[in-house]
């Protein structure tokens, strides 16, 4: 692939495209970040080759919107209009329903082509700083057409065959954000929500690989996960209500001192998870 | 170290103790357990010298029990009197209150020394089948002596640095319990609650480490984990208690759409793994 990109926001995701394109690939990306110590950082390591002009928008073969959900509309409405008509635009954002609408809008009226994306890869700790150009190596590309043409399907599908991804997804925005809930906002939450124990300080000596799977995601961006679970309101109180439910009912058996009830629920669970081949 | 040692319950923990002090220690371990068939594996792989008889038992320095809560106590009843006075007896199991006075009780009453013990390691799968001399390697060792006389606590200090274990706390029963219900019960409850969601079978391709870490224990044994839970009871309703309190409040905030409610929960996560310095 030699394509023109333009990443815009190289954070976590928009850093680590840019690195991965670098490392795996002929395409020429260039950046853009509201922070010049990041677009610095960038150039140093030769994650993009400039930060990205307007001539560089026009010439774009590709566009990656790596900012917020909100920040993503604001970007493309604002550059639309330097684009070349037939670019194709991307996100990288992990809500669709509110978010593919509005940029597919936006994207018709100045002749872009818009394809929905979600790199299903992430680290606890995000930022320019901890990106990887092998963070998305195995990982599952998510793909939200929403009415794009075949050849833009085909185009993100090369991208995540050279950039080391697993495999693409091609899904709707309401099946992605309904899912996306639970494999992902739903754990963020907990994640919070399990740190705020009175017992979490005294953890250490106490605590091995449960505590820390559970409690890995709890250092989040306040900011991008509140509004992207904002953005996924229904589904998201959907989760929360479903997991607190089969929480209680946990709960009810235990207080109660129900071994035969505790551990028909507990069965349920190894059972799903058998059945998953995951256990 | 070359102690005579008799391991009760070839299980994840018994069995990797046996492969360790094989590997790693002069001790000479001999085994029971209920199953033949984990007998003969026990052999052929060497982790025991032979099925324990009644003059293993009689000679043996330190006993461990590796068997389910009850079934522990039940063992030590039936084969105190067997056991020559001053012969150490540990327990490696989760829950404490409920077990070391009982097992202290017996201990006494035949001049034995009991003192508490908890691995903190394990695996997603339980059975010898799984168990792995290396289960310990920096883990931490849980020793609640429960009045046990200084060179009991340091014959299991040895112990812990012999078999590469990271390190010991040392702690009482009702702290032991208080802090395993958040780090190990909680985790366990939860994965077995998060995959009943009617998303769960259709994750695959939608989801990363979020979902793979939270699901990770949710094909536990119901029958040692209701045990584990149900001797637990006090310290475990509260974590379920204070973890859907704190659902809860995220709940809320996602639901009535309010973003700053909704920062103001997440920061305060964050702020907790950062100030434990985990992020």
């Amino acid at each position: 692939m030699n394509q023109k990109i333009v990443v815009a926001g190289l954070g976590l995701i928009g850093g680590s495209l840019a690195k991965a394109f670098r490392k795996y690939s002929d395409c020429r990306v260039t950046g853009i970040d509201s922070d010049p110590g990041v677009i610095d950082a960038a150039l140093q390591c030769g994650a993009i080759r400039r930060q990205a002009t307007p001539e560089d928008l026009n010439a774009a073969d590709l566009v990656f919107l790596c900012l917020y959900p909100q920040a993503d509309i604001d970007f493309l409405k604002e550059h639309a209009s330097a684009l070349r008509p037939g670019c194709i635009v991307t996100d990288v954002c992990g809500v669709k329903s509110f978010l593919s609408p509005r940029l597919s809008e936006i994207a018709e009226k100045h002749g872009l082509i818009y394809i929905g994306g979600h790199p299903m890869a992430g680290k606890e700790k995000g930022g320019f700083a901890n990106s990887d150009a092998d963070l998305f190596s195995g990982a599952s590309y998510l793909l939200v057409p929403c009415g794009a043409p075949r050849g833009a399907v085909d185009l993100m599908t090369a991208v995540a065959v050279e950039l080391g991804f697993g495999g693409t997804v091609v899904t709707t925005p309401e099946e992605h954000d309904r899912e996306i809930a639970f494999t992902s906002q739903l754990p963020h939450a907990l994640a919070c929500a399990y740190v705020k124990s009175p017992r979490c300080p005294g953890h250490a000596g106490f605590s091995a690989g449960s505590y820390r799977d559970v409690s890995r995601v709890a250092s989040v961006n306040e900011s991008m996960w509140a509004e992207l679970f904002l953005d996924n309101r229904e589904a998201l109180t959907e989760e929360l209500d479903t997991l607190m439910g089969n929480l209680r009912e946990i709960r009810d058996a235990v207080g109660s001192n129900d071994a035969e009830a505790l551990r028909c629920l507990l069965r349920e669970g190894r059972l799903i998870k058998e059945r998953l081949g995951e256990a």
